[in-house]
């Protein structure tokens, strides 16, 4: 089997609640969701692996996209007026539509994570929860590339139905 | 169908190339692998969706830890000599196995990135590519957690046996 054939499957391990019930008016990135409370209920069978996590002030949440439907190699930005390629945004219409958010960790009570700046769609199934270590994740002085300069838009940019639906095309 | 009987499946979008053709002896992040080449080969369909990506210097590659085998809810991470759970640290033997590193992007040369800090196995499959944007992704300031004084120690970490094979358990 070539590798263009394999396929990788992934079961939730959880939900993610927030207050964002449609992709209209959502932040587009934490950064523009200070403060927006949301929790994670991570199933029964899995808690166990919560185990120490509250030790770290920030976590990284993988989940699909699972209201974005169909991708695009072309993508016009929330933050911008035209056009980038796909692997140059964080849009959602991606050949795998995975996720990635780094949410402030309020609380750890049982099975639930009480989360801040929370940019996610409520009932979003939630693939893995990894601890934010600035030694391995934070670094202040990267490029930015055409995103460089957007970084006061970011606080009050809203989505629009742009990603939702749509057909399947390049 | 519930959340937990629901399945979300990935291609590989294109292949990680590394000098690391075994698990054991790896580095451990990428900041125990500082200047260690790489490639990043994009299948020629999904080509298209590389543009822009050049202005950044750091990309985030997401991707299966495709030789892990098993998950546990408790692990003994590689920097520490007792178990923790499984959602605080990196280690690969995960309930679903997604590995996220943020390497940096020396160079797009048409369908091949090359890259710098590569802590990933040579031939891992590649699920998405998405850029690093210090806005979004840099907080030097958080809680790190049971890693707080194990900054010292990536740099010189090197990966065994201990998350090949092995049985799914908790």
């Amino acid at each position: 089997m070539s590798q263009e054939e394999q396929v990788f499957s992934y079961r939730p391990i959880g939900v993610i609640r927030s207050p964002f019930r449609d992709p209209v008016g959502m932040p587009i990135q934490p950064g523009g969701a200070s403060g927006i409370p949301g929790t994670v209920e991570v199933f029964e069978e899995y808690r166990a692996g919560l185990a120490d996590l509250e030790g770290f002030s920030r976590i990284i949440l993988i989940y699909p996209f699972h209201r974005s439907a169909g991708w695009s190699l072309a993508v016009t930005p929330f933050l911008d007026d035209r056009k980038r390629g796909v692997f140059a945004t964080r849009a959602p219409r991606r050949p795998n539509a995975i996720g990635l958010s780094i949410v402030r960790l309020v609380e750890v009570r049982g099975g639930v994570l009480a989360i801040e700046d929370v940019d996610i769609l409520d009932g979003t199934p939630l693939l893995d929860i990894k601890p934010y270590v600035p030694a391995f994740d934070s670094f202040p002085d990267e490029r930015s590339g055409w995103l460089s300069g957007c970084d006061g838009r970011v606080a009050s940019a809203r989505s629009d139905g742009r990603f939702q639906g749509g057909h399947k095309g390049k």
